[in-house]
């Protein structure tokens, strides 16, 4: 029931070394890449997973990946955070490690954990989920000399990376919201408005900044307008009435779960998202593309790649330490994104 | 950075001795139900964690616990599996454990899998994520002595449990659609049609069942139509044209899914869901909560809290091995649900 192929038959089955193969999972860069997407194509096909055991007295490691799980959430929006934990395993495992989840109630309990983690697992790395202002995680983990990537940028208050621009990948949310934006003007679109949330969180601040600058570019800043509201539709609802007295042709939102808000209020006006007021949301959820609602799509599959990649190299030394990775998110057209009505 | 609070200051604290404490989470049905809740809430607050550094002295054990996560889906409805596996990690972490996640292309991939966690990391337990016909895997974990306990019963093609009914958890799929369909009679409803899934999945022919002998009870089976379609939008909303022609006042339907499609079904015909015709998914996900969609919800957190409780007896002894457990879901109205228009 356990037989398992071998890394021999995914080189035949692929026409490359086994050294090919080992440096597709291990050193991606070093492949070409139509090489390297045969390969991972057959090692998909075959199944092939790298022996644990026998990387573990190769490398003396536990090939264990710590990261921390949330309680569960409610939003919308939640499921990004889970598509990216699927990815990540996937990504782990292709490459011979696995993930273990822990909780912590913050910040310190998370590194708590990982501490423990180390002494009774021999934890090789962690990926943190996200990353905040003032987060000392970064620096804790590198400091312990305990091998990290953060799905996130290393947010300082003056907007500087410095010493710490390395070890994250991050998607690039304000370059989403300029090319929502960017969209709606080429299709003749002015009065764009954008729903955001309040608090301003680093992540919030970059989404609003990508429709501000693209709406500043095209000489609009004075018809800028924008609310904001928490991920809640109750109170989005009511936030939408004040907005719409502005009479925007289309409204910008920070996530699809105000951008459903922005869909019900219009619905309940007797106005037809698209056709008469455009609506775009962030983060693809099943719940946007079920409803026709445009949104901006974050490319977890490659953070994950990138993750995992950047965790591989600083443990098994085939990389350099690399620089922070930006990803571009991208825009899908759905219903609600429509040209102005005449 | 890392001080961790003790199991004294837990049992100060809710004013009960360390050994209730011990049993809280080791042996919860030997605890009064509100010294329990006591004692749970004040693990909270504190963040108090049992150390695994003394566990795995005390016990010889990794407090490793294995689950196989599936590639990202893109379901409304795959969020289910999503918060059951953080409750899982909340209820595993309680007691002294972690969760460690698989892939696996198919089920004996799987079962390799947890072979080789079990001969490298000393593997404690699983916790398999699905059941279905013909499910080899109880068999093989009980065959093999690596405790187990499943998320759904061991289905028979003759319905019986036989010597199989213990290691698992379930929840009522058939008490829901039941719910549902009972809420619906009682308030006038009589022609309440049913949208399910084709290629009878257990789970589809349990919650279809539970619709199916409410209105057989009530005398209503000539009025009983159905409908099926897979859990995709658009090809739900071609076949809700054709349940609607039989004039239903009321739509039960497999999940959440299917319910979007029937409200935007009836939404482009100009009826009103709720006003018109009634409406109930199953799964009560964010989508449906934030489109006001009745829907059916899974005690996930009771799941979780019972696969552990289960893993932790056999593991632990603490308990004898027990029955499956069957647990009742909850009818969640919301305005998809209503009087039938007069």
């Amino acid at each position: 029931m356990s037989t398992r192929p071998t890394i021999a038959a995914v080189a035949a089955a692929a026409g490359v070394s086994r050294q090919t193969v080992s440096n597709a999972l291990n050193a991606p860069e070093r492949v070409r890449p139509d090489t390297l997407a045969r390969v991972l194509a057959r090692i998909d096909d075959l199944g092939y997973r790298p022996s644990v055991a026998a990387r573990q007295m190769r490398t003396g490691r536990s090939q264990l990946l710590a990261m921390r799980i949330e309680p569960v959430r409610d939003g919308v929006n939640g499921v990004v955070g889970d598509r990216f934990l699927h990815a990540l395993s996937e990504a782990a495992q292709r490459a011979g490690y696995r993930m273990l989840l822990c909780t912590a109630s913050g910040d310190a309990a998370e590194l708590a954990e990982y501490e423990q983690l180390r002494a009774t697992m021999a934890l090789d790395g962690v990926v943190l989920a996200t990353t905040h202002t003032g987060d000392g995680r970064r620096a804790w983990l590198r400091d312990k000399k305990l091998a990290f990537m953060s799905f996130g940028r290393p947010w300082a208050s003056d907007g500087s990376l410095g010493e710490d621009d390395a070890s994250w990948v991050d998607v690039d949310g304000a370059a989403g919201t300029a090319a929502a934006t960017a969209e709606l003007l080429a299709r003749g679109h002015r009065r764009i408005a954008y729903l955001g949330w309040p608090h301003a969180s680093d992540v919030g601040q970059d989404r609003r900044a990508g429709w501000l600058r693209t709406m500043a570019a095209a000489g609009l800043a004075g018809v800028a307008v924008e609310a904001t509201s928490e991920d809640d539709i109750e109170q989005a609802l009511a936030v939408v009435a004040d907005l719409l007295s502005s009479r925007p042709t289309a409204i910008v939102c920070a996530s699809d779960t105000l951008a459903i808000a922005v869909s019900a209020a219009l619905n309940q006006r007797g106005l037809r998202p698209g056709a008469d007021v455009s609506v775009v949301g962030f983060d693809d959820t099943p719940a946007a593309r079920a409803l026709g609602i445009a949104s901006v799509l974050q490319p977890l599959g490659g953070v994950a790649d990138a993750c995992i990649g950047g965790l591989v190299g600083q443990l098994e030394g085939s990389s350099a330490p690399e620089r922070g990775v930006l990803l571009e998110p991208r825009l899908v057209i759905r219903p609600t994104l429509a040209d102005p009505s005449p």
